[in-house]
């Protein structure tokens, strides 16, 4: 069979994603793909290595996880494969990959650099059709991924925001806003366990104070923001029923501070 | 095989569709996942309920529709499976099933209570991830809905607005309106037909009256808003090649009246 | 197996496709159904033709493409089947088709007639699901088109803006704006490479002037388009990392000038 998980940038207005599942059906018919999104937000590197590391282990083993967030198209960035205990990973050297091979070590990491399994003509502003979509549908068929290329190292870094801690103080930051309008931070539930242990705290955003966990919804009210892990494990500030983005007027890079006595 | 619906408000830019569908082929890897919508408003329980009731039957025999429109999700709501002639249903107890076992009753009704079939750990805050996908792929490979809960006999009801009907006069509302901005009412073929019978009549929305109920959008113009009975079976306002939304300036809860002589 | 490409513009919020898909599914279990879009502007004929024909010939021979962008729903308007030598289109006789079917003649061409196959009772405003759908999920089957209708032998043609060549200026327009704010222009490959062959030229757009064509977005800056032929054979306007539409505030229509010295 063979399953393959998309996540791109293409919106889905345009023939962009309808053409990569064509491409892929043409050459292993019989593969099932699902839609990670393809609304990550044009050229937004770390917002779709977030989504993806968010989601890949969901999958069955074996699943190949292709990744099309490529500003760099047509540049000389690297295109890779990574081949994990679980699965393999198909997309630009950018960054995008990065966060799902930190929580997944590669075990074999492939420079794709063999043209014989391009799409020909291979236009310079649409590798996602003609070099990823090919080289993922082999690998969905058990092609091995040393045959596309030569053997790499490293991959590239990803800046993302990191939570400082001080003594008393630890300070993250919104870095994702769902579609329900939830503020989704980079703290997750070790540090912030690791940080509050048994003492009283207090979360603030935006001028307000949180003061405890929460651990559902539906346990805050529509006036009054709640804190929560969230089931990806983040520290979450919702409204019930309602858009904490809209109530709290935050965006993506809204601080969070949490004191503890 | 093993075919499953999804109606949701999970939207389409987060990897919250994703994730249930990889749950739901880790599980069955040869179900065929069949979208409803993500785009139901987020916790419209009555919009989905809507959605589902108006799709449910196009499906082949034995599919399992899945709905997770669950504001109340980590609350003590109970989360049900239905058995139907021809379906299988599952979601919260919230109403969001009801219109569909109005329409096709339920033959089995069962609590999920279950724990051994649930994802580990088990997220407050994702129950369709966590608990309704695996239920709903176990389903759809053919296990009994009795091993994952206890039996039930009654369901949550849902508040939907009623049509009013006076000696001479009828009173509905729009409840939905399209992407096209056609505006769809709670006045159904049957009860529209019972009141009119063969008499003249006349509707009136936002202060136009319509004399006639057309049989398709191409016979009205775009300077003047049609009737008719849509393809569901509701009465329907729309402006050929145009929205009716915009021109009438309506939207959900626009009373409709109609008058016979 | 059976691959059905569809093109519609439904939008994703309503139930429209997938009933669409159900309907599909209950005639052919095994059919593998691919979004080419449902964001096609409502009753915008010719971008679902544009789509369509910068689509249909990545995807595996025998594929059934059914197009519903379909104003005319309900009216005299023909219903048609066309099998060229790789592919089968299904779709209204409005010109939705009129280009693919340029690009891969048609070598028979059927009007849907034959009412055995249509869904009952067949709504007047959404043949997508009672007829067009239907027919499609047979021929995917392998069901002879002969079946559906009798023979007919032209196609309702579409109106595209033509480009204009004098002879030191090429004029087109952009006809397309993609999901990133590129614009797709109506000048194709060969046309603008006979119009400049080893001259110098310059394309205009909203005052700005481009001396060259580039190979890929990242050669541009985020302050200042590009020029390049795009991925599918089309002279396209881009600013790399950003939006063109935005940036040179230029919507479907705006005219492209090139001169050559």
């Amino acid at each position: 069979m063979g399953i393959i998980s998309l996540t791109t940038d293409f919106g889905l207005t345009d023939n962009f994603v309808g053409v990569l599942k064509a491409v892929i059906l043409k050459i292993n018919p019989s593969a099932s793909i699902v839609d990670i999104s393809h609304q990550v937000k044009p050229q937004d590197i770390s917002g779709a290595a977030f989504l993806l590391n968010n989601s890949f282990s969901y999958f069955p083993k074996g699943t190949v996880h292709l990744v099309v967030v490529d500003p760099g198209v047509g540049s000389p960035r690297r295109k890779i494969i990574a081949r994990t205990k679980d699965y393999y990973f198909v997309g630009p050297d950018n960054g995008v990959l990065t966060l799902a091979l930190k929580s997944q070590l590669p075990l074999e990491l492939i420079e794709i650099t063999n043209q014989r399994y391009f799409l020909k003509p291979t236009a310079h502003t649409f590798h996602g059709r003609d070099i990823f979509a090919p080289v993922a549908a082999r690998i969905s068929k058990g092609e091995r991924i040393s045959k596309f290329g030569k053997r790499i190292k490293s991959l590239q870094g990803l800046d993302i925001p990191s939570v400082k801690i001080a003594s008393r103080i630890l300070l993250g930051e919104v870095i994702h806003i769902d579609h329900f309008g939830n503020l989704i931070s980079n703290i997750d539930e070790n540090l912030l366990n690791n940080f509050i242990q048994n003492n009283k705290f207090r979360i603030y955003i935006k001028g307000k104070a949180i003061g405890q966990i929460s651990f559902s919804y539906s346990q805050g009210s529509s006036l009054r923001p709640v804190a929560l892990i969230n089931s990806f494990g983040y520290l979450e500030i919702a409204v019930n029923s309602g858009s904490a983005c809209r109530y709290l007027k935050a965006g993506k890079g809204t601080k969070i501070k949490i004191t503890r006595t």
